[in-house]
């Protein structure tokens, strides 16, 4: 299952920009659901911010992937600027993770067992990869509230 | 299976970035891959661009959302401005797009049909989504160029 993990950095930044609120009125029939534009589980500080969109798709020698990759995210969850990651994989792989600056990119890009774990990666596991460093300039999120009645919701 | 998608823009653009071509000589005993830093299979133009990334998770209720899915990924790839995309789920979703500069995403933002798929997907088909709009600075890929032998490779 795709994984998600939340920064240190993240927790004490401002919260995510939120849309103005809105709720939906739906035709006679359908389920009712009040809808609003709220933060999602996880804060991330104002922009900009950096986000890391590693794709990938493996060569089909996986030995000891999965424990790197664990040890990967737990690994750079610690760094000084991260912000979160979220990962999935089914065939193809996209991993996003989210840093403060270009610094803490660099300085993850730097420590020694994630040197180790990108060589490594290219000698064994990746059939192939794409690495996008961009930086973000803004965000939104949603999150559902259920408010279901037998009447339109105003 | 993830999809992946190269845009028109793309076709056109120069070369994805190459990283310095680099070999690797394994241990006795190992299996002997040549590596080189080589265009991935796909084109991008030179930074800056865009890349959106769009991270949800579904509510459960998914009636449609399969081939509206579909549906905007094609749309998405006649849109101007449009350099690719790449989509999995697997309990978490994470679609991450391409594209040219700002004025392209809010065009695609605008379209009738784009619209109301957000809007179904606000009102029935998503628990949760965040969405990050970054410029890319810079890229970089890697595709595995297998050489195997006995011996090992220089």
């Amino acid at each position: 299952m795709g994984d998600r993990l939340r920064g240190p950095g993240a927790a004490t930044g401002s919260q995510l920009r939120v849309p103005v609120p809105a709720t939906f009125t739906p035709t006679v029939g359908h389920r009712c659901y009040t809808y609003r534009m709220q933060p999602t589980s996880r804060v991330f500080p104002d922009p900009p911010y950096y986000a890391v969109v590693f794709t990938s798709r493996l060569s089909g020698d996986d030995d000891g992937y999965g424990d790197t990759a664990e040890r990967m995210v737990q690994l750079a969850a610690q760094q000084p600027g991260f912000l979160g990651v979220d990962s999935v994989r089914d065939g193809l792989g996209i991993t996003v993770s989210y840093w403060r600056d270009e610094a803490s990119i660099a300085a993850w890009r730097q420590h020694a067992e994630h040197t180790l774990a990108r060589e490594t990666g290219r000698r064994r596991w990746y059939e192939e990869f794409e690495v996008h460093v961009a930086e973000v300039k803004r965000h939104y999120g949603f999150r559902r509230t259920p408010d279901v009645s037998d009447e339109p919701s105003q």
